[in-house]
């Protein structure tokens, strides 16, 4: 059975809060231009139109800009976690034609953006369909954006890796070098650590693995390894006598080379580009404007 | 003679209540790993390594990062801006190991994005090299990320565009749909403008162009044209009697078409992608722990 | 045609957060007195009443602070920009007697200077009625207040200048004096400019003027010079081969003098004494309380 | 012996923030102007001058204006309370050219209101010097600016009255009104009032304060009475068996009317135009910048 | 007639912006759990129920935590200040089951918490019952929660002493020393004082409250004495020939010596545990779960 | 080997920030008693004393507090940890008599609650010596003080539980309900689990857990369990064929029945007394006050 990802949607309140600086950076001291040429009661109608396919993720946060900015009413024809094609209408606002266009740009770039994360998402948990790998994404986001990319990163079908240093323990190359050892790193985790977070170990090697496997870890991270060595790294995990960790792969692992690494049977394949590199999709706000009512 | 475009780094109390959310973002409630397996006392030396050629953005807000952090002092190698080779030295660190790996992905997050902005800005800078034609970017920012992703636009060698809907007039054509006119959009922005604010409009047709440069705006933005029809553009606005609007191409153009913009003559090529499309780029942190000192 | 002033009122969340700062000053840990004094149920009606003639400014901004406070509805009989006699009823409020007791102070504050202020600006604008002048605001505001002391002035039929330093470039003596000269800073400006902002350059004296006029700025400011030499500049200006630059007046320009600089012919007469000197008008909350409903 | 006002400058903590925000105002995005016209390394030596006579406030704030916008150091050549000259030097300032020009404004803004506050203070201080009367401010203050403002005012010589709603309870006409009469309302203040806090009553006629008498105030407000009712006011409560309650004078006392307020024996004279009404003085920066250095 | 203590409930602003930190505190990034295994839809009804009696305090925050987390209406059957029994139901709460469980915690700690203030306060206050002292708490509250507990502290039938180091001046032996007496002491902070601020002298023997009879304080706070002690205290003042000042017991007062000093005849006995030292009642919320609604 | 708990300090950005409010919250407009009474430069020494034995926690917290007050500095003759016994020194403070005056209760009031939770926790942990068992804390905490009070915890030699809903997955009765039955939601929270959070599962009976030991969960809380029956289920657990999951005993254990529990072999107690229930230890601030310097 494959595992369903958790969807883990940011509060109401600190998305209000975000929203309003998302607002106030692209408002500044107002619109001048709508200001001056639009008329104050002029109605308008729009169409947010998909201008490829795509996996929609943020049309909740899109509706909230519009909300915040004033009178517009967003209506959606489609849902979060959907998959568009191009010329698809995802949404329908109404509302007065000032509020529609001081708003349209920072719901665009929301749109664009996170969409942009779950159609990229969608590729590679596509791409891994019917093995028992999971992809997950890293801590390679983009600076206070982090939970909304990684909203869309569920949207799209992956599971989400720690939102941060505090939920979980992640023993990498470096803490094993300050710690002296590998088997020290681990046992100085294991004696204090919270006992509602697991352990996870990166191993670069196949040697280091083997000492892994004598030392109860939760989680194994084999790093830049070749889908055969991965594969060896399974083999040799399932062969332990002890508990067998989850498994995890990562390091440069692309579109190209993703199913591999699923079938060398790993559980998890943990991949940076999903947030550090998403380019974001093409969307339109198609606009009419109707006559002002006095 | 080419135009220096101008470099804003934002505020320093903005600069640091913006790190001081991305580390709260990054670290949540504390970096257990660290605290658990690396020893209070010890000692690390750090090198940012790129892993690829590229243009440096952000050094000094990674800086600021480690400082915020705590005990990490960064001594740069290269400066923003500069045209770094892959394997070059970006900067030294000296401090705790702890302190070096609680700041390390937050600083490398933005590092990675803004030279990842600023050595796309670039490219495309230098596919119109010795023309006349400036690159800028546009409004198509990741939402939080505007002023930061506009400085390395900036040491990318690209000019900015409006920061917010506040420091520029620009007449789109819902603006025009809505006035009832391009003739009254514009009459209506000029008579109630800020006497210190041009005001730009976008024309779709050489038509609209025609009727534009009988308006006196003080740039024209040629949407969605082909390099032949902006040649044309061009060539009606020279003819023009009346003063020769800023001419700016705009509108899905990318590094294969740039040059043939910029051949075409207009004065300013804006690009998108610059900021909503921009790769990270593969820098590294290289760190070496000594003994903790008791 | 004269220009009708573009109005900026601030955006709702920030305007929500200033009241609550302005509410916060005033109740600090709350209304001692109302608790212990006014019956909790005890009914009020209340009546905003001009004690002289005025500009009515800030009157959505009043009504705010009530709703925020609590339970008080205000209904205007009057609006933003209507010229009120003595005695005049502004509007009326119905609530409970604390919230309507607890929030009249802050309430009165802005009011009155608001009013203040566009009352000031409206003398200003009459005395250069059916000349070609507008009269102008500056930066010279009170500190945290600029938002809402512009939109007064606008209110009171002036424009607003800059609203910060950057939305617009103004080149002054202490600039040209930094940059080695007048042509060298115009130039330097015009090399690296944001292509939506226009460059104002201030100028004391014919001599400068001249040399101003060759170097195509946009706005040139007139500092400090009687109407007799802004006649001249005017003259000088309107008779230059290059384009006519939009021409300001400014310096210690008084309502005695004003109609002088108007009928000298230029565009723009700037009045730092609208925000730094406005004195509050007299208004006042008629209160009758009922019976408190048990 | 006259009492020496306290003066209670704000917080540091709170200072910072605010200036923050006053700078945040003021500049924006950045001083484009300064950062295209002036060199990056140009010092710069600042005076600031009184063109006029004043009494000073504020120097501390401006120098933490300075301090935070980068490398201007303020020496004081006069302090806050020093009453000054026209053509006196207030304080010389030293850094480079780009952050003296972005500071001024502000600097300037706080520095000529608060002492315009402070300056307005002392004629109302001195106008009744030789008297037992203290001059008093209220909380018709600038909305956001009122703990600056109370500064000024103690540094003019004044005594500053409630900061808040919770520091004092003072009865008024509409809570008399509301509690169902006079001695209602002051019973009711002393059954529940905090221990600390005095009850200042406010009363319109002779008759009222006969009753107040009674009671057991600690404070008398006479509002809006003639010098001849404050007259016998007084005379009325230094005859009366019960303690002597101090009586303060109010309602549109001018510098004109003050001082016969003050010869008819009240103790506070409070008087709203101290911070609702006070104008900027003024005050240049004078300014040199030297050659930048390389 | 006993006085009823003032009810200071914290306003609505910064109440709202309490419970937001309080919620952030508690769900960080998110209720995995109630995500991961409560259905979307599921509807919940709960009950606070008490499980030892108490004096009830809070119950409109706890309303206002499941406001603010989601769609939980609560429906009170008791309210602040009312005696509760063990098995008594508080209040009824109606929504989906997650909203319900992701805001118990919050809801539950304030609840508990204030209501064990209020409970212990409450026997302190039964304890002196039929004597004429008030009970007053402290400044020895929780940081951070001042307003909240000292709302509890009324709640619980006791008055409040200063909020802050500004509204009262306390002068305690730290400050005599400072001044260099006691008579400095009084003396400086009755020349400067805000006239509507009380003084009181903390005095630590009956020869200090001969001197402090001397000179006109509003308050003596009697320090850590005997009641016997007290009883004399009161003695000499009711005895002094000049203004008896209210008389404050304090020091290590607990509820077996309390009525001995109500009984002594002092007016008021500050109590630091009722804020440092209450310990939380025990409520629980008894939760039944529906069907999911499709 | 025993664990020794992880500490996990506030970080300083945040410390900064809470320090910030608690002062204003203490200090409101100014502590208007120092500025009155003692000389500006009168300069004092001090020394906090214990007045009963404890274990400290929040020296530096304290120390935190007066440098941001002013100029205090404090010099610890003992650290976070150490046991302290009645009469000794816990730290010596140099600076002006008015800084150290205006921090003292801030300072006190975190020093002695941190320093309470810390002694109380001691006891628990000293009362399980020499078992397997860990005392560990719960959300029971006071809202807005639980990095403080979580952090004073660990101090007294306990570990922490969850910080919040999104560090661990913990499933109670409710949760059970709302799933439909104990296997259902343990599923549930399986299949969608973020990777790195282990699961924990609240069980009422011995019952319920033969149960759980089938479902391989990670850690089972034995519910209002008696030292006997916990024995039971510890005995289950050890004889199951699945994985042991680590065991914890909870509710209503106290110090009298703590170590029962301990001998009954769980591996974690916990503890809510821990946080809502310490109550402030003693200590005192001895203050001499010197000359002031002129």
């Amino acid at each position: 059975m494959t595992a369903i990802p958790l969807v883990m949607p940011p509060n109401r309140e600190q998305l209000h809060h975000w929203i309003a600086q998302f607002l106030a950076e692209d408002i500044g001291r107002g619109d001048v231009t709508s200001q001056l040429v639009v008329p104050a009661g002029c109605q308008a109608h729009g169409r947010f139109v998909a201008r490829e396919p795509m996996v929609l993720a943020g049309l909740p946060f899109a509706a909230s800009v519009f909300s915040q900015v004033g009178s517009v009413v967003v209506v959606g024809w489609a849902a979060d976690g959907d998959r568009i094609s191009a010329q698809d209408v995802i949404a329908e606002l109404t509302g007065t034609a000032r509020d529609m266009l001081t708003g349209e740009r920072v719901a665009l770039n929301l749109l664009q953006h996170l969409s942009g994360v779950a159609t990229l998402t969608r590729r590679y948990v596509d791409a891994v369909a019917g093995t028992n790998a999971r992809i997950v994404d890293t801590r390679k986001t983009l600076p206070g954006l982090r939970a909304l990319q990684k909203y869309a990163v569920a949207i799209g079908g992956a599971s989400n890796h720690r939102f941060a240093l505090d939920d979980g323990i992640m023993i990498k190359d470096n803490h094993i070098a300050a710690a002296g050892g590998l088997a020290k790193a681990v046992k100085a985790a294991q004696a204090g650590r919270p006992h509602l977070l697991r352990i996870e170990l990166e191993v670069d090697s196949l040697a280091q693995l083997e000492e892994a496997l004598t030392l109860d870890v939760d989680v194994v991270l084999l790093d830049n390894m070749s889908p055969a060595q991965v594969s060896e790294a399974v083999a040799m995990a399932n062969a332990s006598k002890s508990r067998r960790p989850v498994l995890e792969a990562s390091g440069g692992i692309n579109l190209t080379t993703v199913r591999g690494y699923a079938e060398a049977g790993v559980d998890l394949i943990s991949v940076g580009a999903l947030t550090h590199s998403a380019v974001g999709v093409d969307i339109g706000l198609d606009l009419q404007t109707g006559t002002a009512t006095p």
